[in-house]
């Protein structure tokens, strides 16, 4: 009897152990149109996979950051679609943000991907852990 | 025996599926005197409530940002008052702010309400599992 | 037999309950060179501490805001001093970014403390539970 009080504790916390332990998955929320802060954000990225190189990272641009990942526009273009292209970095856009700005999918970056609503991606990564850093300065 | 671990163990994963679901629930961190960033939480505000009926929204205001919710000095000041009227989406002012700045409770635009500390209600709203989003640009 | 699994389910609820209550513990995100970011974050720091002694506030200086602690360029160096002495009080330096600043530690104002990565430290105290407030304006 004690045994499955044992496991069920034992168990128990686990769960709580695991939700402590604490993985390098960020999710930044990049509203600024200030080309200094798209530059930071690469920055930091470069950074934070070059000591971590398991990170996961992810960049959700909505209001008016969408130049960053615009063809044409972006002055961080080749470092946005280098990173793109690797597993553990997404720069995401906020569709009804690119609707706003009469931007469609053929005008992004190579690798940019969209999801219907930028903030709901950002609490939806907060609910899932991930730590969150607002891109401002 | 079996049937109690398993009873444990469901109950157990019950509850971190539970904390895993994501239902729509924003607290919006407003500092910013900026105009623009005031709009753009209406805009926001009005975008996610037509998607999710459901959502929960809080906008916190405190620092430079109480023109917003001020009569006679907010320039979204219909829409914080058509918003505020409604059971999901709150406006709510930091009284510390409100000293700093000598305004009372009867210059707030109808509906908006008041908390003690304004940062102690967005960390409160973050430790029941709402997602965060500073509003800045 | 019902005994054991109420002890499974109320370790389970203290567990949920534990995980609900919100001590005053803060990370405040600090990347602005902007004074006025810097005399906001002190005023907030004196506020929330004397309303609530047994407050957990840890400042994190990364980007564009390491003047704040640095001597002979801080224009809140007293006030700095003063909390980073205090038990519950940290500002803590992102060494990434006093390397890329090309700022060492003798040049911190005494107390202040650094860790290697700003970021990192940041979503750690996020994992813990602790609130996070990016302060922009």
């Amino acid at each position: 009897m004690k045994h499955f009080i044992a496991t069920a504790v034992f168990i128990l916390f686990s769960g709580v152990l695991l939700a402590q332990e604490k993985p390098y998955n960020v999710v930044f929320d990049l509203t600024s149109k200030d080309t200094a802060d798209q530059k930071t954000v690469i920055r930091w990225i470069r950074g934070i996979t070059s000591s971590n190189p398991a990170a996961k990272l992810e960049v959700v641009l909505y209001g008016q950051s969408l130049d960053m990942v615009t063809k044409g526009k972006s002055i961080v273009a080749y470092a946005v679609e280098e990173f793109a292209a690797t597993k553990n970095i997404s720069f995401v856009v906020c569709a009804a943000s690119m609707k706003r700005h009469n931007l469609n999918v053929a005008q992004l970056i190579p690798g940019v991907t969209t999801v219907p609503d930028g903030i709901y991606e950002i609490i939806s990564k907060q609910g899932e852990g991930w730590g969150y850093i607002k891109v401002a300065h």
